[in-house]
């Protein structure tokens, strides 16, 4: 597709993408390479009792220990019983066992080490190119929307809409994974580096962020009756092979990557007369779907 | 309320809240000249059939030609059998007459002029004070989150959670006014001066941001039966006394807002171990409230 020529030199001028293309073309147009499987061993599904199905990719990367507690949890059949207890309007969904005082399954660390950060060395990161309030730093490692400081050397996943976190009480009380929460609004960056974040929604965040919001203080239902049951809490691994779900996500070190962050900082097509020349990290959703088989064009 | 000596000096010398205070603390403790009530020819009220009920400011100082449209189809009865037929998960709602050919009453400018940005021009800006990815400036005028341009003279209201817009269909048409949607996920600031904003949910997103999102492309229901049917879009001042919601905002002129403001960028008590020292515009969340009356303390 081409431009008038005067608004192409325009689009020039102010650094915008030289051609009218949306995110979308770009994810349709990608090649096969630009696409990394997530393994079935990090995919956590959370199948609700009313059939609704939510899928989280953990992120061993960032928090090992309790990415490791939540696997063993799940293994262990802790979440039987469990419940989505609160829903905070723009803010987060959590579920657990509420206060049970259950034990924990074997291999289970009851005091996790405070993983709100890891060390930066040995992450390759792409940088997001626009300023983030939050951080010195932002960009992309595997996949992942990141912040970090160059300076002090450490990096951390970020509260960006879908990401789940482990619910705590105050201070160093830091949560065995027991209890998680996803964000279904606003991205509540001041979270960041105060909790320990352990993945992502990667299918089904709608079935949480559609659910009615609790009238107690903080979201809380305030009626047990209003609880959503959980069914099951299991890693795709433990599933039959036929009945796994399988996931891929856009390699953000890829080429297609850059190309699809440019055009997310710079919408310029029909619809998008002024691109903004920038975004905001939680803003760039890097792209996650089905596992697409088959040709691509 | 003190800190442990080392933890005040820590938190002085990365410019952190010098005490633990949160921001519900100020709200909480804020005189009556911190607020301002929001003129009942200013809120739109719109019942749905289902009970629940949504509140939106309007905002005449940004859109005037838009907001004066959409009082006068209220006045007119434009959206009797209007509906919400679009959900679309972290992103919008969005409701009216949905491709209707139905006649705009008297008075309904049908072609208004593109009100995506106003003159900079006679606004008193608080700085937001951390950077923003969207634009060169970005603060709060009477308690409202906006982006400006020093250099090229402009402001817009920006699109956070809860902010109200035109849809509208390819430039150069804007939209009468007649279909409005609500943010109801992550900011989508790639919006901002792409379409012209007429105000925010005060009261009721949750009405919205909780109902199941549509299954067609957009988020667009897919079968009639699943429009939420609304009752009636009406303004305050056209309500019997005795029935009209009144509301108030943070004057964020007052050195109050700026107590918040800085508290939302440093958050720092028993739970929040580490200020991030900025804040995305979107985050702040300027106080409104249902009208108090009495003594505040």
């Amino acid at each position: 597709m081409r431009l008038p020529l005067l608004l192409a030199a325009a689009a020039l001028l102010i650094g915008a993408a030289p051609a009218k293309i949306t995110p979308n073309d770009i994810v349709a147009k990608s090649p096969a390479s630009a696409w990394k499987t997530i393994p079935a061993d990090d995919l956590l599904v959370m199948d609700l009792a009313n059939g609704g199905r939510v899928v989280i990719q953990l992120a061993p990367a960032f928090a090992p220990v309790h990415v490791a507690n939540i696997k063993a949890l799940a293994r262990g059949g802790y979440w039987n019983g469990a419940t989505i207890y609160r829903l905070q309007d723009n803010y987060v969904a959590q579920w657990g066992l509420n206060d049970s005082d259950k034990g924990l399954p074997a291999g289970v660390v009851a005091k996790p080490p405070a993983e709100y950060t890891r060390p930066l060395k040995g992450l390759a990161i792409k940088p997001l190119g626009s300023p983030d309030p939050y951080a010195p730093g932002a960009g992309f490692v595997d996949g992942w929307p990141v912040a970090y400081s160059a300076k002090e050397g450490w990096a951390d996943l970020t509260h960006c809409y879908g990401t789940v976190g482990v619910g705590r009480d105050l201070s160093p009380d830091t949560g065995t994974g027991g209890e998680l929460y996803a964000v279904i609004g606003h991205a509540p960056r001041q979270l960041d580096r105060v909790i320990a974040l352990v993945g992502r929604v990667v299918e089904g965040i709608d079935k949480l962020s559609s659910l009615p919001r609790g009238t107690e203080a903080l979201g809380f239902y305030k009626d047990k009756a209003q609880y959503v049951p959980i069914a099951s809490m299991r890693l795709a691994s433990d599933m039959p092979a036929a009945d796994r779900p399988t996931f891929e996500y856009m390699d953000t070190a890829s080429t297609t990557f850059a190309d699809y962050l440019r055009v997310r900082a710079n919408r310029y097509d029909d619809f998008y007369i002024r691109p903004a020349g920038g975004v905001d990290l939680c803003n760039v959703q890097v792209p996650v779907r089905r596992t697409v088989t088959g040709e691509r064009g």
